[in-house]
């Protein structure tokens, strides 16, 4: 759709100050055994009665469940950014658990624009990223660095 | 088994320097393609023709799935931490894309330990990890901060 083609932002397009919020997405404990499962089996993440007894005092998601529901948010969100959301690294840090039955959300804000000096065609975005459950809590704090197209003008002579 | 009991590590047992070797995970298209479904939902990570005209020249796990398995190596990999790997926060990035058919391990290093100062049952360990392809080649590099409990001694009074 052109109309769609329209929202795609490239670099020139972006300004630091900009906000941005997501969908909201459900956890249950399906999921949540699910992603552990696979990749990260351990007894707080699988299994109710052990995660009594660990340090979570109860069932929690894995911080990379946390974090790739994250990332699910951001690509579904208001954000639509040319070529996509490419991540180039990022700064995690997980301030509480995630628990089966939380409703988590998206707040994201750029903080910081710089254009690549070896590539004209690029820059960086640095996007402040918090993921909220229900409750407003902040279960999941994030600084991405998003490789983001320049709209590249053919102003060679 | 009293046997893996023993090999448990509390924050006293490890070192700075300290080295340690995962087991391998291939990654094929399959599992790609599931994980960007549900995480990842970008062409690059979906489709191979798209993909070849982006940025990745070719079909790519999303850098998400590469941390969870990572974490997957890291869980089942010979450094077992008492009460669990526990992770407090992590620094991410991926200097190149993960291919279908990359074979992944990960290699890891204790580069600081620090007591905490206010809780006198745990520490925070910074692990360096990288993750290989089977030709060697770095696809993500972490620092990851695990929390880490203390062999507490009653000694009161």
């Amino acid at each position: 759709m052109a109309n769609e083609q329209d929202n795609l932002r490239y670099l020139e397009d972006l300004y630091v100050g900009a906000r941005f919020k997501s969908d909201t997405h459900a956890l249950d404990t399906e999921q949540i055994k699910t992603f552990a499962g696979q990749f990260d089996p351990q007894p707080f993440h699988l299994d109710e009665a052990a995660a009594e007894l660990s340090l979570f005092g109860g069932l929690a998601a894995s911080g990379w469940h946390t974090a790739a529901v994250t990332m699910k948010l951001l690509v579904t969100g208001p954000l639509k950014i040319a070529g996509g959301v490419i991540g180039a690294g990022a700064e995690l840090s997980w301030p509480m658990p995630t628990r089966p039955g939380d409703v988590l959300q998206v707040e994201s804000e750029i903080v910081e624009i710089v254009p690549s000096r070896s590539r004209s065609d690029r820059g960086i975005v640095t996007l402040q990223v918090e993921t909220r459950n229900q409750r407003g809590d902040v279960v999941q704090k994030m600084l991405a660095k998003l490789l983001v197209r320049r709209l590249v003008k053919n102003d060679a002579k």
